[in-house]
Parts: structure tokens; C-alpha cells; sequence
């Protein structure tokens, strides 16, 4: 098989992660004798340095004619300490997703046997735990008009929905639940927004269409509380732009680490896997950070991207072997023990290529 | 003192708690001499059946000539299986907290040290944390415009905040972390909403006036995670309505559960005081519904209403005993041993009572 990838690293730890989602990328299509071509761009406060926008031109006509795209993260502590400032390095990604039409992003929260200790939640509460989010990723208050009055004291942004943004995720949430144990969760706050009162009925009309799927709808207050106390209750859940940004980062406690989770952005056409974890400019440059969720967003790029099931299972049996041999990066490894062998970025990389 | 008190026993488990909540206010009276005169009224769905208004003009002009408001709570199912539905339960609550100008809600994280099993997670994470909430609630998304478009395809709500609003909401909570560990967390999504762009900016010129408090700014999906993660950390946390609605939800399992947190909203006049828990109609009306946070939302209001700390303390002492007796409900009940003596409402009101 052969695949043009574009990586981007972004900023702060994306780079150092990204070498290693893409060195595993090479790995396997050695292995497996498939061709991929990488190209680099630039996004973010990377880009924003270089060009001066954080979504160059070249970047997005690269990423058009790519077949998937490996990203890092984005950000960058001067634009958080100063919220005046106009152009901003997350504009990059959202423009991306927008360009690009990536309206459904995938969280998989996996959940390594051998992590459930790293958890701050109960081992007994977490095991058997499979959870897979739908986030709606180009709509709502995201999207929407932002403003802000002339004497800077009034600030909005409108959270709004379409019909069809909601019916075509919809879709997608319950073809998945369809193929798992047929049970989808759909989170919004109906009891207060109009947006999500749209978002419910919309979701309501299309549940007629999956009889065999059981369809239950929680407000987000009770889904963030009801996703710590009982994870095992999720299967699919479907939810909004904003509400799904907050629930997988909640999510990611699950699985032991933010350092451990990968995302799927897809719609119309190229796929954009990245990890789940921000740039963590406090880590950055240190190789102190995780390679593991940029190797799991390969391993991502493999399955939904290319349909490649035994490439991306290759690459998730490896990290289970990693970490059964006691191997562990920093924000996995317990402090109290010697139980394990902790290591920096490139080392853990290098280890999970070999 | 003499004061006058109005209970709104609300919706689905509110008026079994409500009782309770009720009941040891007469008790504290009695006790220490007090006079307080209740009155009732009515509120949500409650009300709408009988007046076809979820926020009667009786209740709210009972509000106003009252010195606290003990609340229960509030909402149906039959609207949150219809959307459609243009009256809803809780607009009532909305349109309460907005008339009284009831612009801070305070959601203290209160662990009782017999209960740090009850929770999922890890007592060892748990231990020692106390964090104090000051959720803004008559601003954001909740109050801005509703839209739906005329061929309902499309609907929308503003995410709005006016620069006196956040002033207002961090002086309280500034004044209030000088009381106690010096530490505050302001929480937004400035990277990508302008709301929170005025928001974060606001804090940072309120903080200049506050050097004695160390300030931390921290994005709501970064927040959740880290609630979960190390609870410790946080002291005093400020944030929006609805980032504020979320969080301390999933706070409560901190708490060990929903059915043990209190939350007391203040602003202009009158303070109201209610459990966080809602109206959960599922358990409503078998005995099942946990009055402990009733209980100590009538200890918050004897405590911030009415600044009669000994009196707030009683009671806070008297559930520790309960708890330390073994007594539980069901809601913080371990299921796996017989070390408990489980209760149901009634019962565990009674004996706090005694
Ligand atoms: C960086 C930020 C704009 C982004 C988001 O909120 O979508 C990130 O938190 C994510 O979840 O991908
Ligand atoms: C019932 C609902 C409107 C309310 C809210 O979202 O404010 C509740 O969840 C709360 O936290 O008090």
C-alpha cells in the first residue's frame, strides 16, 4: 500500500512525541512492505514564529493532498499568560478541522491491564472499562460568532448547531455502537440550552434508525460525575464540541494518563490523528514526555485511516509488551515503588520501535 | 434571632431531603433559642402543575420578604424525554437565582473522613482535600439569547459575560481564599473562547489586588482531568456557570457522593440554599434519597446566611457521628461488606436528629 502522510508537530512537546508516532509509522511499513511518504508542516505558534499565521497556506494545501495527517500539539504559554493577543496558535487547529472537514473526532479510551494501578480511580472501578467518544469536532461555541464591544467589556461567543452537523455524527456514533455492545450515551444540557435541545431531538429522530442500539441521554453535569463513578456503564458516547473537549480530558484519568491516549478527527476526506494531550510547555525539550499516545495516533492512522487492522494491532501489542516488562515514562510510572524501569522520551520510543 | 425562612421543596427527591433540611433547622432553633419562621412555596414542575408557571409570582414575592431560602430541587422527565416542551422546571430555578441577583454559588468540597471509601477514587489521592467552588450563575450561556431558527433546523444560545459580572464573582472569591490557604484557580477556555478571553483577562487585573493570593489559570478540559487527578492541588476555584455546573458535579464524587454536598448561593439579598444533588426521579419518593446534603445546606445557611457558626457547626459534627457510627444511605453505602447499617431517608433524617 501506498500513503502520502503530512506530519505537523505543532508545539511545545509535539515534536519530540511526533518522531516517534512516525518512526513507528516507517517501522511498520517495513515490516509490512507498504510505502508511506512523509511531508512536514508547520501549524501553530511554530507557524505563527515562521509566517506569521497559524495555519500557513502551504500547510493546508499539504495537508489536502495527503492521505492522513500525524499531528503533535498546540499552544504556547505567551498566548494563555495574555488573552489580548489576536492571532493565536489553537486558530490553526481549528481552522484545520474546519478546512478540512473533520467533523468527528474518535477517542478511544484504551485501557493497558498493566495501568490500572497509574489511575487516580479504583482499579476494581476502572477494570472492563471501553469507552469510545464521539466529539463533534467543527460546530458549536467553537465555531460560532465570537464578539467582543468596543469597550472591551463585553465579551460572546454563540454556541449553535445545525441539524445536519448533528444527524451525520449521529451516524457515525451509532454505526460504532452497532459493531460494540450496542449501547450509545448521548450527553448535552437540554434542560438549559437550546442548542442541546436540538442536539437531543436530533438524536432522538435518529435512534429510530438503530432499533437494536440502546439509546440513553444524560445531562453533562451527571455524565462528568457518572463517568468517574461508574466508567463501566460507557460504551459510545456521543456528545458536543465543547462537552466532549471536557469529558476525554476527564476520560484520560481512565486510562492512567493523558500521555496514553490517541484521537481519530475524520469526515470528508483526509484523516487527522494526534494525541489527546496538549504541548506541555512545562515538560517540553526535557524528554520527559510520552511517546506512547503519538504512537497509539500512528496505530489510529493505520486501523480507521487505512483500514491496515493487523499494522495498528502490531503497534498496540508492542506498548502492551512495554509495559508488561515494568517500562514506564514519567506520568505513568508510580512514585512510591521501584518497581519500574522509568524512562525518557526517546529511550521509551526507541524501545517500542525495537 | 428571629428569621424568616421559606422552603422550596422542588421537584422529585426535593421534598423527602427538604423535610429533613427543614426539621433540623427547628431543631437548631429549639437548641439555641432562635426564632425561625418558615413559610412554603412552590417552584418547577411542582408548580407548573398547579399554576402552569415553574416560577409563580406567590413564590418569588415570598422569596424576596425572606431572609434564607432552603431549596430541594428541580426538574421531570416528561421534559427531558421532550425537548419541544416551551415550559420547562427549570426555568423556575434559572429565573430565581436571576430575579434574587443570587450571582455567587459557593459548592464547598467537604470530605468526611468516613466516607473517603465511598468514593472511586483512591482514598490516598482524597485524603486532605478541600476545595471551596465559587461558580458565577446568573451569567454565560444559561442567561444569553436563545435562538431557533423557523424551519428548526437550527438553534443557538450566547455564551455571554459583561466585564462587573466576573469583577463581582472574583472579589468574593479572592476575599475568600485570604481566609484560607491563599491559593485560587481560575478556570476558561481562553485559547479558544472570547468569553473566556475577557474572563481570564478581568481575573488577572482583580488579582493585582490581591498579592497575598497565588493565582493559577487553568482551561476547563485540562481542569477536569486534574480535579481527578490530584484533587490536593486545588484550593479556591473560580469559574463560569456552566464550566462551574460541570466541575463541581464531578467534584462531588470527591465528596464520595452527589447526595453529601451542599452549595449556598449569595449576591445582592437573600442567600439560597440547596443540595447540588437534582431531582432524580428515579429514586424519588422510595426512601432511597440521601438528606444529609439538605442537612448541610441548612447548615450552610445558618453558617453564611445567618453567620451563626456554632450552630452550622452542630450539625456538620452530628453527621461526622452518624457517619461514624456506621450509619449510611444507600448512595454511600459500600455494597461489597455488611461493615454498614444502611438507612433510608427518613430513618437518616431522624437519627441526625436525635
Ligand atoms: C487546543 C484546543 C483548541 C483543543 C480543543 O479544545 O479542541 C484541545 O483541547 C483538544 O481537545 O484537541
Ligand atoms: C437543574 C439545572 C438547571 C442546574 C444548573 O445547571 O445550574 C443544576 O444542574 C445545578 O447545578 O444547580
Amino acid at each position: 500500500m501506498k500513503k502520502n502522510i503530512l506530519v505537523i508537530p505543532g508545539d511545545g512537546i509535539g515534536p519530540e512525541v511526533t518522531t516517534w508516532g512516525k518512526a513507528s509509522l516507517e517501522k511498520i511499513a517495513e515490516i509490512f512492505g507498504h510505502e508511506f511518504v512523509f511531508d512536514e508542516a508547520l501549524m501553530g505558534h511554530a507557524a505563527i514564529e515562521v509566517t506569521g499565521e497559524p495555519l500557513p497556506d502551504e500547510t493546508l494545501e499539504k495537508a489536502r493532498k495527503s492521505d492522513a495527517i500525524l499531528f503533535g500539539a498546540i499552544g504556547h504559554a505567551k498566548y494563555d499568560n495574555d488573552p489580548s493577543l489576536k492571532v493565536r496558535p489553537e486558530q490553526g487547529l481549528l481552522k484545520i478541522r474546519k478546512e478540512l472537514g473533520l467533523f468527528a473526532n474518535l477517542r478511544p479510551i484504551l485501557l493497558f491491564d498493566e495501568l490500572l494501578q497509574a489511575s487516580s480511580i479504583k482499579p476494581e472501578i476502572l477494570r472492563g472499562t471501553d469507552i469510545l467518544f464521539f466529539r463533534e469536532l467543527t460546530g458549536d461555541v467553537y465555531f460560532g460568532e465570537k464578539n467582543r464591544s468596543e469597550d472591551r467589556n463585553t465579551a460572546s461567543d454563540l454556541m449553535i448547531y445545525h441539524r445536519y452537523e448533528v444527524e451525520r455524527i449521529a451516524h457515525k456514533a451509532y454505526q460504532a455502537a452497532q459493531q460494540r455492545s450496542k449501547r450509545l450515551c448521548s450527553v448535552d444540557k437540554a434542560n438549559v440550552l437550546e442548542s442541546s435541545r436540538l442536539w437531543r431531538e436530533t438524536v432522538q429522530e435518529i435512534a429510530k434508525q438503530y432499533p437494536d442500539v440502546e439509546t440513553e441521554h444524560m445531562f453533562i453535569d451527571n455524565a462528568a460525575m457518572q463517568l468517574i463513578k461508574n466508567p463501566k456503564k460507557f460504551d459510545v458516547v456521543l456528545t458536543a464540541n465543547l462537552f466532549g473537549d471536557i469529558l476525554t480530558d476527564e476520560a484520560s484519568q481512565i486510562a492512567g494518563s493523558m500521555g496514553m491516549l490517541a484521537s481519530a478527527s475524520v469526515g470528508e476526506s483526509t484523516g487527522f490523528f494526534e494525541p489527546i494531550h496538549g504541548s506541555a510547555h512545562d515538560i517540553a525539550g526535557k524528554d520527559l514526555a510520552n511517546p506512547l499516545a503519538s504512537i497509539l495516533s500512528a496505530a489510529l492512522m493505520l486501523e480507521i485511516g487505512f483500514g491496515l487492522k493487523d499494522e495498528a494491532k502490531l503497534l498496540v501489542d508492542t506498548i502492551d509488551e512495554v509495559l508488561k516488562d515494568g517500562f514506564r515514562t514519567h506520568d505513568i510510572a508510580d512514585q512510591n515503588t521501584n518497581r519500574f524501569k522509568v524512562l525518557g522520551t526517546a529511550e521509551m520510543g526507541k524501545l517500542v520501535l525495537k
